[in-house]
């Protein structure tokens, strides 16, 4: 089988990574955010690619779920002792890749040639893109009517400013890597990582063609959200800046129109019936990713889940949704 | 009294260190070589000023006399595992110190900016200028008539070519750093420290206006060799390749035209008459710098040399000169 995950940062790549310990290497294709992608001291930074590849190549500091195990911190360390700006945390390995991957990218290779790059050397077998090679900085404007690059807001500010919108800059010009939307039309099923719906997948579907694409195929999303809270980051608190409760159910309704099914946690399984009644099918189970066990045992229930969505659809060809719970 | 230095890398940081030891702050003016200033991995690395910067700061590596101690290497061991350029050794610390630079430099800040920020961060109270803040990268014309940058010969060729001259690019059009030659001007007496003189202190004295200063100061010269050997690095085989036997008397002949006086080693003190004869004066001593005691020793010497000289131009002003042994 086929499978397109879509990724921001940790979340989704302990997701992918659980993906890929029960999928083969032409089975796992992964596209990723680039919204939070920016310059720092020089350095073209791609934190949620980054992630994916660090946590698909072993090389991710299981702690934090961002940034490399076995880290130093010399460099930054020495930056902020000279007064410089030391705000987003970079350890030295760290800045090691992204100073040659800046270099790569002033070199002339696009992003997704430099992913391909890394993948190789660190035999990562499974395809990993960025959703464009296009520059889509996310923005963030506030309640207060400002607008932060995102970074700024998100680890600068540590998120405290109320959100009231998002602008991906530029991405309606910008274009699909080449071989995304082939991936996706080629998918039997996409899955939506437990990542931010609002600055991690948003920025991805937004591309052109991408959500039209992944309209056409059975998908599911993963809720990033467990009772009242996001599993980490800002998601929750960006619900109730935007005016929405957050919950699964919220996460479901974001996604309506493109989610075929919904992996929710079986603590909320009471949303269930209002989930199916938008003509979402929905899963409950459990959705914490302690280990890696939980990753792969999360897969699986996923795609068992895609299993008896293509059963009910075999059964059911007018498409009226039912749902199952494990 | 006031003291220039001029200095190259690593034994011309060590003679300043010398001097900070024996002087206060407003007593020495170090004036730094950027022909050796190059860019790696998009990095602004300046070698010698940062041999001399990190040396007064106490930051060095007192094992290598380049780089800093208690260095990691992580980020150059990922990049070269990646198989990124690594062949220029930068240490963690070492490159925030050079991103940070890189970053000032872009944002419009001068080098010697830059230089006199670091030193001020590090507490440094001694002047330290780059000589020019315009690049004169040192191009090393070889016998087979190629034209290598100055890294690619000195570090990733291991020096190994054979030279057959040097071209400092664009030296004609650069400008001294304000301040430098006020300094000079200001200045009681020049001194050349043990640094290359075809590498290292050419391009210092090649900036449009420097050496003319230089001539009308007294102006002692540190001999970087001892024997036929130079302290390190390629002085003594450059001298060969030149067609010139490498000794005290050689790098005394090279600066005849600007050379009040040279201090040699003592074990070259068969060479004293020969020097003499081309009208500089001589003091021999043990010019190894083994310690910090060493620096501060040779340093010690100089200034007595200096007061020598003063003396005899006392006792002599038509300038007929003599020379002392110590």
């Amino acid at each position: 089988m086929k499978v397109v995950a879509l990724s921001g940062g940790v979340g989704g790549a302990k997701f992918v990574h659980g993906l890929s310990q029960i999928l083969s290497s032409d089975e796992l294709t992964t596209i990723v955010n680039v919204g939070d992608d920016f310059s720092f001291l020089g350095l073209t930074i791609c934190p949620d690619l980054d992630t994916v590849c660090y946590t698909l190549a072993g090389l991710a500091n299981s702690g934090t779920g961002w940034g490399r195990k076995d880290e130093t911190w010399n460099a930054l360390e020495t930056i902020s002792g000279l007064g410089g700006p030391a705000w987003f945390h970079l350890g030295d390995k760290d800045i090691g890749w992204h100073l040659l991957r800046t270099r790569m990218l002033q070199d002339g290779m696009t992003l997704s040639e430099v992913t391909s790059y890394f993948c190789k050397h660190h035999n990562i077998p499974y395809q990993v893109y960025p959703v464009t090679n296009d520059p889509v900085p996310t923005l963030v404007k506030t309640n207060d009517d400002k607008v932060l690059n995102f970074q700024d807001y998100f680890v600068r500010l540590g998120c405290r400013p109320a959100v009231a919108g998002f602008d991906f800059h530029n991405i309606e010009k910008s274009q699909p890597v080449p071989g995304v939307l082939d991936a996706i039309h080629d998918a039997d099923i996409v899955v939506i990582g437990p990542s931010n719906p609002w600055v991690s997948i948003q920025p991805i579907l937004n591309v052109p063609g991408i959500r039209k694409a992944i309209r056409e195929k059975i998908t599911i999303v993963i809720s990033p959200v467990k009772g009242d809270k996001a599993f980490r980051g800002p998601a929750a608190k960006m619900y109730l800046e935007m005016g929405i409760n957050p919950s699964a159910a919220a996460v479901a309704y974001h996604y309506k129109h493109i989610a075929t099914g919904i992996v929710i946690d079986k603590e909320d399984c009471d949303q269930m019936a209002a989930i199916e009644g938008w003509g979402i099918m929905v899963v409950s189970t459990d959705i914490t990713m302690r280990d890696e066990k939980d990753r792969a045992r999360l897969a699986s229930e996923v795609i068992k889940f895609y299993k008896q969505i293509e059963q009910e659809k075999f059964n059911d060809p007018l498409g009226n949704n039912s749902s199952k719970t494990t």
